[in-house]
Parts: C-alpha cells; sequence; structure tokens
C-alpha cells in the first residue's frame, strides 16, 4: 500500500444495534447514541460487530446499521462494518454494500459453521476472494468464544501480505499468539486486542489499538490507559487495567451483550432489548452491574 | 399429542444441496436426485440441513430449496426442513414459510454464536417461543461439532413435553447421552442417532431412527441394518455397523460434504460443487473416497 | 499366542481400596470385601486401577494391594492389577512386582504428564517396550476424563498385533471410536467398556466385557443385562441399562470414588475414607446416593 | 509474614535433571551444569519442576536431586525444589523432605488425576493442609497443558491470603487470568510468569519474575528483557520478546524437554538423554533447533 495507511492505533469499540420493543431496528436511538460517542475520546467504532448482535439481524439490518451510523459519525472518526457471513459470497455482498455505504473498513470474522474444514487453506482462499474484489481495506476478526475456532495463525500470517488486508482484531486472548502475529507479520499488518482486558498486555507486545466493548461505557478510562502506556508510565497504566478487569468482565464473558446494554442504559445512553435467543438481565444482575461500574467509577 | 404421532422411526438422509458451476442453486439437479432417492429404503428426508449448505444459503434459497424437495417427494415419505437459525425472529420466519410449502417437520439447529449465553434458560425459551407459534411439529437439532456448543441434555428433557416438539437429533455420538435422553423423557419423545457411525448402537440404547449422510450413498446397507436390529439379529447388524465405518467417516468428519458430493457423483447422481469457503476435492481426495466406497460395496 | 487365551469376556470392576482412619492401609477390610463380591456374579477384579485410587498410593502400596487382593481372590477369577506409572521404569518395574505376586493380567494406563510429546510413536513404544519384557498379558488403558489424554486409535491399534497385548479398557465412552477399535485390531484383541454407562451399547458393537465402578454394588444387575443382550433380548437389557445410568453416574462422574466407597458403606461393604486430595461426601450427598440407589433397587 | 519475604522478583528456570545412558540419574553432570549457571544472570532455580521431569523419578531420587543441587546452589541463590505429588500425603512427605535438605520454597503442581473432583474446595484443603505443615514457604503452581487442570482463580486468591503461601506459578499463559490473580490477591503474594513467551505481557500486569525454561539456555537475553522493563524501555524489551518466541516455542511446546536438553548440548552444558516415555529428538529436529537459536543469537 503506498497510500498513506488507513491507521487502526487507537480505540474503536464494537457499538451496540438498538431495537425497539418489538425487536425492530430503533435507529433513531442508535443514532442519539453516537452523537454522544462522538464526544468521546474515540478514534472509530465498529459497526454491526459481535456486540453488534449482528448475527440476529438480516443482511439487510446489517446494511442499514451502516448506513445509519455513516450518517452520524463525522468524517474524521473510522467507520469499521462487521460484513462478516458463513458463506463466501454471501461476506462480499455484505463488503460492497457496506463499501458503497461508506464503510472506512471492514471486519470479517471467520466463517465457522463447518469448523472441520475451515483449514488454513480453505480461510485462506476464503478472504483472498473477497480481499481481491473489495474496495476497501479489510480486517480479520478471530473470536473463538463465538465461533468454537481459532484463525491458524499461518493462516494470518500469509493473509497479512495481501495488500487489501490491513489488520486483525483477536479477541481470544492468547497474549503469545498476539506476539507472535506481530513479530511474523509486516511492520504495517496492525494487530488489535479484542477486549479491553488485555489492553495493556497486547500493547506491550506490540498490538497497536483495541476494539473494546468497555469502550462504549469508559472511553475515557481506556484512552488513559493508552495515553499513560505511550508515555512510559506503565505503573500507572496497569492501575486503571486492574481497575477495568471487573467492569470488562461484567459486559463481556460474564453478562455479554446483555450486560453492555444494561450498562448503557445506567450511563444515559439508549441501551434497550436484545434479541432473541439473547435474554434481558434480571434487576439483581443489573444491580450487580451497577455496584461493578460504580466501585470503577465508570458511574 | 393426541393426533397418531409423526413416526421419525426410519431413515431420514440429510440431502445435499445442488449448485450449478456459477455457484447459484441447481434445482433442476436436486429434484433428478430425489427421484432416485425416492426409489430408495428411506422413510423421508432433511432438506437444507448441515448436508444440505444451509449456513451457505440465504432465507430465500433455503425456502427455494424446500418447495423444490416437496414438488419431488411422495406424500408417504417426510420431508423435514432444516429451519434453525441464529435469531429466534428468524427461525420462526424460516418455520412459517417452510410449513406453508408443506415441510411435515421442521428441524432446528441450536442458535450458537453468542455460545456463553445459550444457557439451559435462554435455550428453553428459544425453542419454546417457537414451538408455541409453529404449525408442524418441531426436531431439536444438537450438532457440537459444527456449532461449537452441547445442547444441554436438561434443556432437552424440560422442552420434550412441549406437544409440538417431538424429538431431537443428536449428532454429537454421547452414547451415554441419548440413553439418557431416552430414558428421562416421555415415551413419544424420539431420539435420532445424527449419524450412521453410530446407529447399532443409537437403536440399541433405544433410538427410534437416523438422520445420516451416508443414508444418500448407502440406503440400502443401512435398511438392512436396521431390520437386522429389528429382528434381533445384532451380529449380522454389527457386521454392517462395522463396515459403514469408514464410508461414514470418508463424508462427514474426514471430507466433509466436499466428500458427500463426490460420493454422489462417483454413484451417478448429481454431487457437484460446494460453496465457498467450503472447498472441492483434490484428485487424489476423491480416489481415496472411491476406494473406501468400493471396500464397503457401495460401489 | 497359541495358548488358550485368558477371556476377557466378563465383568471385571474395580475394587477400591480401603484405608483406615489415619488414612493407611486396611487391608483386612479390603480382603472381607474381596470375600462379598466373591459370592457375586463378576469375572474377575481390576486391583487398584482409578477407582482403587492408584495415583494416591505408593507403588509399595500398590504392590501390597494387588498382594492382598490375591489371597483373597479364588483361582478362577482373574486379578486384573493396575501397573501404569508415568515413567516407562516405573511401570516395568510394577508390572514385574505385580506379576510376581500373581496378578493374572496388568492395566496400563496411559503416561499422561507430558501430553503434547505422549505421541503414537512415543506411547508405541513406551507399550512395546514393557510388553516385550512382561510376563503377564497386558491391556491398554485409556481414561480421558483422567489423563487429559485419549490414546490415539492408531497407537492402540499397532499395539493390538503385540502377542502380549490382549486387549483394551476404554472409558472414554466414544462409541465409535470403540466400534472402529473392534473393527481394526485382531478378533483376539478385547476391548472392554470401562464404565457400565454404555454396556449395552459397547456389547452391540463388539467389546466382550467391562470394568464398571458399579459392578461393586451392582454385580447381579450388569451380569443380567450382559446376559439378556447374549440371550438376543435387547429390549431386556436395555431396561436394565436404563435403570443403571443414574447409580453408575453418581458413583463415577457425579460423586467418583468418595460416591462409591458410601455406596460401599450402605450396602454393608466396607467403604471408608478416601485420600487427600479427595474428600469425604456431605451428609446430603450420601443421602442423594442412598436415593438413587434405591430407586434403581440396588439398596 | 513479618520476616523479610523471599523475593520471587527475578528469573528462575527449571533445571533439567541429567540422566547417564542407561536412564539413572548423573548428578555429576547435573552438578556440572549448575556450577555453569551460578555465573549466569539468574535468581534462583526450580530443581524438580516439569522441566526436571519430575513425573518421571521416584521419590527418592526427586529427594536426591533437591540435595545436589543444594550442594551446588550458593546461598544467594534460591533453591525451589518442586514438591508436587497427586495425594496430599506424599505432598506433605516430598515437602518435609526437601526442607530438611535445604530448599528455600517449594512449588507445588496442582494434584490433577481425578480432576474431576478438583473442586476449589478440595485444592483449597489440599494446600492449606500442606501449608499448615510446611517449615517454608510455598509457591501454588498451574500448568494445565500438562495437568489438563486449571487452578480455579477463586482458589488461588483464597490460598494466597495463608501466610505460607507466597506466590504462584502460572503456566498457562492466560494473561487477562494473570493480571486478575495480581488484582485480587494481597500486595505480597507474588504471581511469576510459567514461560518466557509472556514474560513481558506478564510483567506488564504486575507478574514479578519467571520461571522460564529458556532461562537455562538464554539466561542473558532474559535478565535484559527484564531490566529494559524495569527502566521503562518497553520498545527495548518488546524487541528482545520477540526474538524469543521462536527459541522459546522450540524448547517448550514444539520439542518439550527433549528440545531443552538438546539446546543444553548445542550450547556445551550436559543435556544428555531423556527418560521414557519421552524420546530424544531425531538429528533433524536437533538441527531445526540449532538453526531457532542460532537466529536468535542464543549460540
Amino acid at each position: 500500500m503506498t497510500d498513506p495507511v488507513l491507521s487502526l492505533a487507537g480505540l474503536f469499540p464494537p457499538v451496540p444495534t438498538a431495537f425497539d420493543d418489538q425487536g425492530d431496528l430503533n435507529l433513531d436511538a442508535f443514532q442519539a447514541n453516537m452523537e454522544r460517542w462522538n464526544s468521546e475520546p474515540l478514534d472509530g467504532y465498529v459497526v454491526g460487530g459481535s456486540n453488534g448482535e449482528f448475527a440476529l439481524l438480516s443482511p439487510d439490518e446489517r446494511l442499514a446499521v451502516v448506513r445509519a451510523a455513516r450518517q452520524a459519525i463525522p468524517q474524521d472518526r473510522f467507520l469499521i462494518g462487521g460484513a462478516g457471513a458463513e458463506s463466501t459470497r454471501g461476506t462480499l455482498h455484505l463488503c460492497q454494500g457496506m463499501a458503497e455505504i461508506g464503510a472506512d473498513a471492514l471486519l470479517l470474522v471467520t466463517p465457522s459453521y463447518y469448523k472441520a474444514l475451515m483449514t488454513t487453506s480453505a480461510l485462506v482462499n476464503h478472504y483472498t476472494y473477497i480481499a481481491d474484489r473489495a474496495s476497501v481495506p479489510l480486517i480479520l476478526y478471530n473470536v473463538p468464544a463465538n465461533t468454537g475456532l481459532n484463525l491458524p495463525a499461518e493462516a494470518a500470517i500469509e493473509l497479512a501480505s495481501h495488500p487489501r488486508i490491513i489488520g486483525m482484531k483477536d479477541s481470544g486472548g492468547d497474549i503469545v499468539r498476539i506476539a507472535g502475529l506481530v513479530e511474523a507479520t509486516p511492520p504495517d499488518f496492525q494487530v488489535l486486542a479484542g477486549s479491553a482486558s488485555f489492553l495493556l498486555a497486547g500493547l506491550s507486545v506490540g498490538a497497536v489499538g483495541c476494539v473494546p466493548a468497555l469502550g462504549n461505557l469508559a472511553a475515557e478510562h481506556l484512552a488513559r490507559l493508552m495515553s499513560l502506556f505511550h508515555a512510559g508510565d506503565i505503573e500507572g497504566a496497569r492501575l486503571i487495567q486492574q481497575a477495568m478487569l471487573a467492569p470488562n468482565r461484567a459486559v463481556t464473558s460474564q453478562y455479554g451483550v446483555p450486560g453492555l446494554k444494561a450498562g448503557l442504559d445506567l450511563r444515559g445512553y439508549y441501551g434497550g432489548p436484545v434479541r432473541g435467543p439473547l435474554q434481558g438481565l434480571s434487576e439483581s444482575d443489573r444491580n450487580d452491574i451497577e455496584r461493578i461500574l460504580r466501585k470503577a467509577e465508570i458511574l
């Protein structure tokens, strides 16, 4: 790539999709959330990612959410569209649609249903086919907790040399793997920590940024962690990292998207309902989240 | 259920979906295949299941395949439509569409993308919501090799009391679990072995039928295994079971859907291409399959 | 093997080791238990297996338990000694000691601490080294729930041709694997189900016997299941199999050796304490076991 | 603890045990190795750990190795003895023996054979029983790649308050877990990275030291990484960390103890044979290791 590279150094939270009480898209509430995030210290957004409940949206809904986001996001912040699908042709279709709408880059989760056949060869072919035809930069997305599949490091390393594939979001949390990906890929291949829980560790081994669900709630804390790290104050960064562990867990592995939406409600954003088969939280779980966010000074 | 129950005792192979060289549906070839299967000793078909590459089809394509199958299947054979989707609303939509087309029953794979949140409670709610609204019988579908999720036995046992949920296809191969499901569910809840590799073991612990990928190629062998078992000739059934292990592995865990389609080509059916990210087989793999099928006297 | 083969067709429960209140061996109580089992419809015993807490015994204690068992077991019942250890030399040492004491055969669990290196080659070398030097028949022992290692089927198949290796106990419960082992090994290689939970399924695919923890408590039920199976009454066998699922689970995966010893206490045998880090059961867990055994008519 | 705490800040490589060609202990060669390590920038040693093939030694041999090490290690370097065993009583016996010999602290791997029963409660009781009776400080040891068991974080956090339990070696590499352990335990509870592959990431989240197999070969590199980190030069530390990934993998997950011993041979130490069931390396594997060590400037 001879053009100035789209820089992924920074924070790109995966924004939730807003639904109304009937379970339909609530794009007004979604755009109102976006306006508020625009005043937070963030560098862009992942729209229609795992936290955006993309797996529960129809293809048309996925495009509609990206379109609504594009209207609400200023040009100096990146819109990264979640465009992964199980089939190669379905993925390409979404990529083309989101690129036309104005997505700056696209995040492509590994196909995983036929996981026994998702060899390095199959995945390299899948991503290469799309990258050869895509008009915007692509970011690989490894999230074994959802897919039950770990994108082989060999596949990522091979794909990193494709000029359209600029980076990878790794949510697996295997820090040795992340260090190895940084070491084995070209300097302009950008690795993103897939969760705030290993942001500091990720930065220490060469990740440049993060796609933190917690960034929807605690952008300032995470931005401060990054700036302390870059200023060489590891101890300071470490203290923030420690404080962010419990709230990060609450809105990811512990309570998931329902927990994240409950956190948004508590912070005065629109959280609202999740789609089935996800379930809303009990009152007691919401209270637990409130307590955790307060203790971490996020509320 | 006071009506005569839809009996799942028998063989219901999951038929592959046919594509042309451009990767589009080839419904003519699909219907020609169906005509041939209609003369085999089978009791019905699963249309649009995992071996039907449902995960690589659009919702409209999934309905089109069921429609084409319905035209080709005589009324005395059951058409079981694969109608599972990640979202509850998407699943219901497919259920309604397939019921209108004439599916006799529907097979509902577990949603799995948000697997950490797919608790017994969430899955019971998901299936109950659909069962309360469905107009045809439903069959639960557990296939951890694809979904990375094991439908909790507790969930299946609870759901077994719903009048619309008549059985379960279990492809996990855990024979103790299958025995336990038979033991803990009402007598009219029907358990299906999800693969021919544990057909005999499944029958021995109370499964009533099977959804065997291998049934697309070796219906006679499997029908004979079942009739020997029911005649009390376990030793005879065991010899067939042993002979079927290698070909079953070839068209499932070893070579997957591409292997099954290669087997169809070899048997004179239309196999044809798979959709990406699945990949066609090498010549050497096809030769391996041919050798295996010949040795088992399937060719 | 040209000698009459040691037949493993039958029931060989893995007998618990008895400890006194100080945690020392209680060989008197152990021998008293053995006397009672001798009047049950059993074909032999595994002494010093997983249910014998072998992993918590010193090498000297392991030999002492086999010696005590030999004194109590009539010559027409087989004594199978658990002689596996992590090191090849340690395993051989135990094999020689137990053979001298009079063990009829030896059960050798897979070494597993260096599991990443326990390749087919390493395991074949390990077992072959011992088999070449052993003076009694050997039985492979695969128990992934304890070892975290699945003995590769390829290794077992290769080892099955060694004249000193007469069979395999597989506790993994993967019935397709068991069927495949029967299919791929010589007719005189004998496969044993490692748990009563898949006894019927195991018999149906060609296993000849079982090493059931539950056999310590319910020998008559299991012996009846086997004789019904051999008489062709699968339905009768299946009803017993179903009734045995809950008690089997109670004394294996649910409550483990402490549960088995509690069951012995309830049946009037000497159960007694387990060794740390195993823990005795709470009163409520003991009551649960009593309830389960009563319901299955074992008490 | 009111005494000056034994500080685990630093590098404590797990030294291999030396065998002669008959497979017996070669304590002379072992002590000669120790003399050379004494001139390297190390802070102490783990003797009889996983890399010391403890699982393949008899209890007497384990004590003999610690005794030989004590003779060769100066008083200003710590000798940490590997004293874990499956049984609580066996572990205590080793602890007492090694303390008498002069071990400064003891490393206690989780018992794991009865892994389904190794609940938080069982593990807390096991370690507490020993800690209440031990005369030297204890270090918990979590190594799921060998044990197939992940010491529950809750157990570690509870045990961290015992005055005799001063820290934990975690070899699992889960950096979020390590960060969480640092956060949830008292300031004087010391967490050690169990492998050089996540040394930098570990330090960044609060680990104080490391037990690196690679430290037997590359003490200077790792010591330099640590001092750069403490000087705030993360980028410099990161470059060393990257260069150490391949050699670390070679002597751990890729080639294991046989690889580590091959590396010792190449560096002029005594490597020598491993014990069965471990196997020596092929010539081609040894050449691969030589190439990797040269590229990393360890040779």
